[in-house]
């Protein structure tokens, strides 16, 4: 079968790969509907990220069941799933808690960006939709995955809801569903940071009532004369820079909540701004499966439209041409088609 | 009047200074019943913090009003007040949130150590005690002032509560009386981290039902086989620096909470670990006026007694013997009589 291996930074190849087999009787095979480039892809893609070996790229995911382990209960062979990008058993106490991405048991997913991908622990991982979705619903169903999943949770963890300023630091997918989920959760104001138009205007789309073009001191000087000199009540930091970090932790007023998703590289917080600031600070990799079947239910009777962060559509073939373009930022978010 | 006095780093000396007056007409002059040293004053007395010029010292106090603006309504002449240890006007949108300490109009109280100081915006800052008090409930009242409202806003910030395992790193009177504050919000299981004798028996006697005597990585560990692997739900962390802040965030599980109210020293939290580690932070200056009103209920009506962590009394002359004390951790709080 094709998948996608990253070789080295920049090297990206879609090649023949073994096919997928049940190796854990807790194990499903999945054959893919969609797949799609992740933000998070770009740090090995562009060297930051150190590649020890070629990697078998993707962890966001839809498609049937083909194939399950002796012990899968809750999905079956046919089946329409949705996963999210760790494996979990969605039964310790830690994923009682709602931390999924912490589970005791926690196990990687990849390899998403191919035919065919094992999921392991599918019980816990896995979420059927009621029935085949119509085709124009598998963007949405895809972005829960990953991207709507962690922009829900960093929407949550900055405890977005009515009579909140939100503030929405990164403009790439999750960023944007984070205002979705900002909007969704019942946010009075969320400003969109960005400085590129056709993300604002999506940003606006989604439920964005302001945007700001400024980043950094000067970003958070615009956000703090947006919300009478206090700053948001709650801030999404998507990105993970230690500039990001700090503009979503000053762009926030005491007692304030920051919910940070982006994936952290080489960012050390100054602990005594941090203590003068008076913020929360929760995030960490969402706990996606937490959030799924309340997500797969908003998209399956369409209240939300969360596919529309992806701005271009590519055949699996193309995966290089896919991560260039969202390296250039020429995309938001790229959906492969296998 | 008399008032103690930081020259240089080591060098506290009582003398002669001139008496406090009305400077602003929101202002009140306070003759104090008993004063003490904080383990925050012993950063510039150990040449950690810098020192620009003499500093009048103490930031904790309790006594009777002396003196008052021409603004001030809720205090009156005669009055017994506690007071926090930084000024609030406690109307503004910060201080409603419960954040007094970052009012935007906050102002220093400083210059406790003496018989007698001005507050600023005495209006927003002080609270009156239902009447002259018992001298037994002087120590603690004074306690209410900072170390015991700052053990209290860290359990608050750690969730402490029902059901909750709380560890507490740091084993001063702060960290102690965050102990005295998990037990009275509930907590089910309370491990205090101290390796000297006295203070576990005082963690004991204020609430603690473990103690874990080891520190660091083995300290976590400890922390961890105490709790099934996960570590404890809440954390309170009461020393601020950065091997207690690791300490404190390692020895906590995934999506629980940590509590930091130590003022953080050449802190710098590592974006990854703190991002992979999925605890919520929340801590800084705390906003003892929050609490006051409900900390002078429960010590007026006898139902907490934080003036234990009081272990050598001095007459205000004796401040400097009070700062080596402390120092040499002879002594877990000194009060000071003027």
């Amino acid at each position: 079968m094709l998948g996608t291996v990253l070789h080295a930074p920049g090297d990206v190849r879609v090649e023949e790969l073994p096919r997928p087999t049940i190796q854990k009787p807790t194990d499903a095979v999945v054959r893919l509907a969609a797949a799609c480039v992740c933000g998070s892809d770009l740090w090995p893609y562009r060297g930051i990220e150190q590649l020890a070996e070629p990697r078998p790229m993707g962890h966001e995911y839809v498609g049937v069941v083909e194939e399950i382990g002796a012990d899968v209960r809750t999905v079956q062979v046919g089946d329409f799933v949705v996963g999210s990008f760790f494996a979990s058993d969605n039964t310790c106490e830690t994923c009682r808690a709602g931390y999924q991405t912490s589970c005791v048991h926690r196990d990687f997913v990849g390899g998403s960006q191919a035919e065919l991908m094992r999921v392991p622990l599918a019980d816990g991982t896995l979420v059927a939709t009621p029935g085949t979705p119509d085709p124009d619903l598998i963007p949405s169903l895809l972005a829960a995955s990953d991207v709507l999943g962690t922009g829900w949770f960093a929407a949550v963890a900055a405890e977005a809801g009515p009579g909140k300023t939100v503030a929405v630091v990164g403009d790439g997918a999750v960023g944007l569903l984070g205002v979705l989920a900002a909007r969704q959760l019942g946010a009075e104001r969320i400003i969109a940071m960005s400085r590129h138009a056709d993300r604002q205007a999506l940003a606006r789309e989604l439920g964005a009532t302001d945007v700001v073009a400024e980043r950094g001191d000067e970003g958070v000087a615009r956000i703090k004369e947006l919300t009478g000199g206090l700053g948001a009540h709650s801030t999404i930091e998507a990105v993970g820079t230690q500039e990001s970090m700090m503009q979503a932790i000053r762009a926030t007023r005491p007692g304030g909540h920051v919910g940070y998703v982006g994936v952290a590289h080489d960012v050390a917080l100054p602990g005594d701004e941090l203590f003068f600031s008076h913020v929360h600070l929760h995030g960490g990799p969402a706990p996606v499966r937490r959030f799924l079947p309340q997500l797969v239910d908003l998209i399956w009777t369409r209240q939300i439209d969360p596919g529309k962060v992806f701005d271009l559509t590519l055949p699996l073939a193309d995966a290089a041409e896919a991560y260039r373009a969202m390296d250039e930022r020429r995309a938001i978010k790229v959906l492969l088609q296998p």
